[in-house]
């Protein structure tokens, strides 16, 4: 049993890499710091580095006194030890609508730099005011995989899905009020986007929608498979 | 009793014009044929004129029988006898996202014209392909009061909601699939939208949309109150 | 690019008055006090005045020590700095149904005056005593505009609303419990209403309500186009 | 076991009236013909009458053939044979907001009359127009029980409710549209009405909210027990 | 304007016990203490007595030093001052499910009790141990109006609705976890119920239910109307 | 690959029965005459008898040609080919509430015995009329594993689930009308029942219910395992 | 009235072990610690023995005062006075597919061996690693009855039940975040799954799962009855 | 304006491809035959073939007729004239968990065909019974893009979202019943996954994830982009 370690409240996934091209990452909400620390230690002594994403405060601060090469970041709440050992080419760009939404968005940047891919940032380009986004048309176009977050009505998904001919990956946010149902109306709204070729996370995922955008300019890194066979 | 007249299945509404500015409207869902003509047939004594919306095509059949002048519309099921006598200075813009939320436009373009307003159709501009709605910039801005109507996922509202100065009533449509759920999805995205200064009406609801911009343009002819007091 | 200024986190949108009749309002919630504190430098400078609403007493008093020249009113929770320059004719009532959906209430005076416009404030005149509301007929069939505020099932609406021939927005408030859902019950019901000609903004928006009330007294302030046309 | 008869399919109650004070009522739907024509004949047997509810046009024609004395409403579907034996002092009043509720008001104010109530139907009065409603004030607060029936918001109740001193049971209807979603608006309306004292049934429960009125006169007339006693 | 006093943030409202049998009682939630003393001194001194509800610890330590004469019940969160006046015939009996649903229970035993009904509580009988219920059928059926008192599924509505010849209303309570959705769940369940002659009022609100209750002994206390007319 | 046979729209499970005790059921549903067919003769071929769960009449005529020696069963929509083997000691008992519901208790009890179980049907003893339900206490008691079948708001699941030591599992149907939502409301109540031990199956699954209950029994008749062990 | 106690706000179940089989479990939830410690010590003095569920820290102090000889479990939130006295044959497993739902599994594991069964834990092991699962597929087709737990899409429960000829009982977790709606997605998931013979519980309710569980054994343990007879 | 062409009820969006990288693909529901043909001949015209999804039999029929070597497809409703010029190496797979679910697998398979990528299908693969699945475990690793197609509770997603490097695109199916509410079910699960890498689209979008795999060969075909830059 080489391929995770049992350790009764978790067992640890050491084959992720070899079947899903990263290692495991650790989501550190409704974790104690105490099964984190151990967690981390596992990982770290199989594959020199880690992250962990959703760690709060509080237990950042406990991790950083056992593991104090590590980093952490406030806004994305995440933390990493160690350095991503490939690059790929490529870029992806991660947009957002609004000033509120940057936990997100730095979620999904953090995570996309971790794995390996360089981020493009464009903050508070919400498309009521639509001349600031157009502004930065080009860029957007030549992006070669997109994230866009987005909360209030999730629009901005919308507008980007139309200007681009590149994979964009919608990722809602809980931040708005009222009728938008901390995030349930821009997910809904992305889902039900009249632009064609995108597609949707969960609810403030920037972390999945980077581990997408990620698993994309590694297949162009690698190159696609010149046969498989299904009878 | 003079202001209103009870027909047992209904009480008509004589005072409705004196009240809201404009005769009572008959809302031709879930009556039969046989009540609304003769509830058509009071307001046409009062008024001398009738608007009936939500019938549909057997019905309208039945009523054109009874009145040869009236005209119905197939794409709005809007039965109409008589014209306005009011014509009110400005316009009142209608925008449609794509074809298929055209029956929901026209209600509402048909409602107005109906009012008194004159009335311009900007239809199929979704924010997929935003240039074409850009390339409207200059009437759009232009417009008085603005009617915008969508689907999917209602994005077109807000993209227009950010580009003028004039009042916006967004409707959200039924036209959709999925997670649309039948026009819910676009009217939370209308209502968590991110741009300021817009107000959303029921879903398919073209008949409320206009008549608030009639009411609108209507103030704008009459003008406002010099002096009122509350003590 | 002299049409908005990126600051990363923000891009202030100059622009907005030209584009929107009115300068950009920084929502308060989700930003820190150091990102309102820049944002409101800017604006200030800008324009000389500015708008926060949805700011928190904490955060007030931080701002309150970089502007003492801002005013901060505890119940609407708005602060501003400065005073409209334009001062339209005409005169915006704001209804509301309970005691405890004045905050909502207030959110849309202060809003209305604070883009120019005179405001007459009718509280706690919910329709289960519906003679406290008929007391005042009068006054509110003389005036221009009409929000009306309210929690619980939002009847108030559909009384107003049958009542007066000028546009009313209804604004559905958080105020209620078990069915209520937060006010999504009242914001259906005012969707749902019988009463033609009114159109909804979100849960406690009362700043979006008072935002297309200024823009209509404004429309009425500077006249509609002559001609517009689109071929 | 000489309460209830045992038919396989069903049990037919005959304890009922000695239990609940009224015999068993058929609800027609989601059964057969043949499975109510059965039940039928054992109520008239035990009973000498019976009433059905939700008998769709096709069954009743069978029922009919079979029970020729039996009566069949059109408009709430209700078939009745035989006539109440009691009559209760006071009077039941039923009040409907639109002329599409009718179906519904018909259900409630034909089973009062079945179980032996005295009742005024008050039609068309929704709130749109409340001077039609406010036009017959003197007799809805003389009525002893009041039955509200209402679709789109369903402010009907509240207004109605904070009009008397009387018990309201409120109805609401799936007469409605968009967010109206087939009744569920007016009900979570009613249930977070501000008027108190006011009670709910299910959506088109017309049957249900004349069952209790019928209870309330009921016990008015055999008076309240002298003496109770739990220990 | 002697039926109500305005005093800026709210109207009272002299005129409910002429209109509806019983003086304004005040709902404190989301009104601040200092609101609540105003309100209870005028309520005081047109009626003698005042009742409020939902007034937490905080607020009620705040009244009883303005009223030393009234008395705050802990568990129900109402506040009472004086004595009722009247004192109606017959008998109300509370039922709850569980112990934790007593706090509902009791908001409704009070409530009866200041409206001038003697109130028999029956607490702790859910349907999980029928046998429990059974065990006071007798009492149970001598009851003249009966509040069902339930959390979780809410069933014991429908077991005692089936029970007695008397009106049954429904109170769900917000007791439960899950799929109970805070007592949407027994809210659905009650309006849904095989029992014939119940209704319903909102999550939690033993005060509805109660005030209805009175209305109904009232009713037996006052006698009906000997004759109404509606032409 | 013996285990399963790949037709292209359907791979064929003959390890279903070594895996999970029993061979593949054909969900109908969703399947052409056709599909079913074709997947009926290869599990006829390999197993020698086949159950169809959810087919319509029509298809069911198509198939009855085909395999003449099949039964179709019009108020269940199964179709059976073969009989059980196996025949397990014990007693499955199903319980309806309502004489509507007789069409998913019906698909239970078939699904039952055509898994070699001994069924008892006990129909309509809905808990609006107890003493029916309570008539059959002995019986109840004495069941080895329960099937409680309830549409409107579910309560006799509650009510049986506190009367007995055996395993209960309840089946919500879609038999109600407004807020019963179509089966929703009972699963909800069922779900948050107060009962101890009772669990829950897809609204109108009766076929789920009857599965597990044949797997009980088949445990009961194999007995359990001497040692197993996890390291 | 020997079978029940009435303390006023309790109603003591004595005749729980005898209906039931099991004592009456204690939940702990809504109420206080003293009304816990009095039903503890009658329910102790009665059986020698008690369990009381969803205990929260400070209670468990309190009642660890009066009885020092209880046992609190931290992470279950379970307190245990005395132990089991029957013991059965056979092991239920217990399946966690994340370590943030150990929660929930304690609790169906302490549940399940205070009724007298042996457990045995496999924690951990969701489909996002499939061959972790599968590692243990000996044991998990060896089990008697399986309890799996899991929380965001609840995909495991699917897979767990296509791989057993055993009861399967699935229990939902509120551990996941957006659209995972506090367990209400996977309760969704676990109700459609695709796997035959599976039954649900309402979120987290590990203490459901595992009494099923303990009655299965027990049936297992007692043998079926040789005859029943419903006439 | 040579971008678009305005046709009044549509404006034929030329540009697309430019913008995209694909021609407009019609979307059928919602227009009638008539419109549907003439944009197809504009279309035919610019760019020498066109596809058209959502095409019920009777509209092909028309469409047929006026483009006789346009296919039209039964199951995926897709109709299609001329072919793709662009190939991409590599490999889209669209597997699809249930036989019922075909009709939207066959939606993506054809959509990928059309845009220029081979596809390979897997179907009737569930997790019900993993064995089918991991049969093909080789295959499914040497995919480079991933199409997953699952009504029910949608739980294949999440296991092939564990077993893979590349990007999996999860669709949701309107196949299922009951609390799998037409596919919002699936949806939630897909998002909630506990699979890292996998994003969603709306429910039954088959054309969605199709387009977005084919964007991603597009990209691995054309390569990044060397350097792009935002100030």
């Amino acid at each position: 049993m080489e391929n995770f370690e049992d350790l009764g409240f978790s067992k640890v996934d050491y084959a992720r890499e070899k079947r899903q091209g990263f290692p495991e990452v650790i989501y550190g909400e409704g974790k104690t710091a105490e099964q984190i620390e151990i967690i981390m230690g596992k990982l770290i002594e199989k594959h020199g580095k880690v992250m962990v994403t959703r760690v709060d405060k509080e237990k950042s601060e406990h991790l950083l006194r056992t593991f104090p090469q590590a980093t952490y970041d406030n806004l994305s709440r995440i933390l990493v030890y160690g350095k991503p050992e490939q690059s790929f080419a490529g870029e992806v760009m991660v947009l957002c609508a609004g000033t509120s939404d940057l936990f997100v968005g730095e979620e999904a940047a953090l995570t996309a730099e971790w794995m390996g891919c360089k981020v493009k940032r464009l903050y508070d380009v919400g498309v009521a005011g639509i001349d600031r986004l157009l502004a930065y048309r080009d860029e957007i176009t030549k992006a070669d995989v997109l994230i866009v977050v987005a909360g209030m009505e999730g629009a901005l998904a919308s507008v980007v899905g139309g200007l681009v001919e590149r994979p964009v990956i919608a990722v809602p946010t809980s931040i708005g009020y009222g009728t938008h149902f901390e995030g349930v109306t821009p997910l809904l709204a992305m889902m039900s986007s009249c632009a064609s070729g995108m597609s949707v996370v969960n609810i403030d995922n920037g972390f999945g929608a980077a581990y997408q955008a990620a698993m994309i300019l590694k297949l162009v890194a690698e190159g696609v498979h010149d046969e498989t066979s299904i009878s």
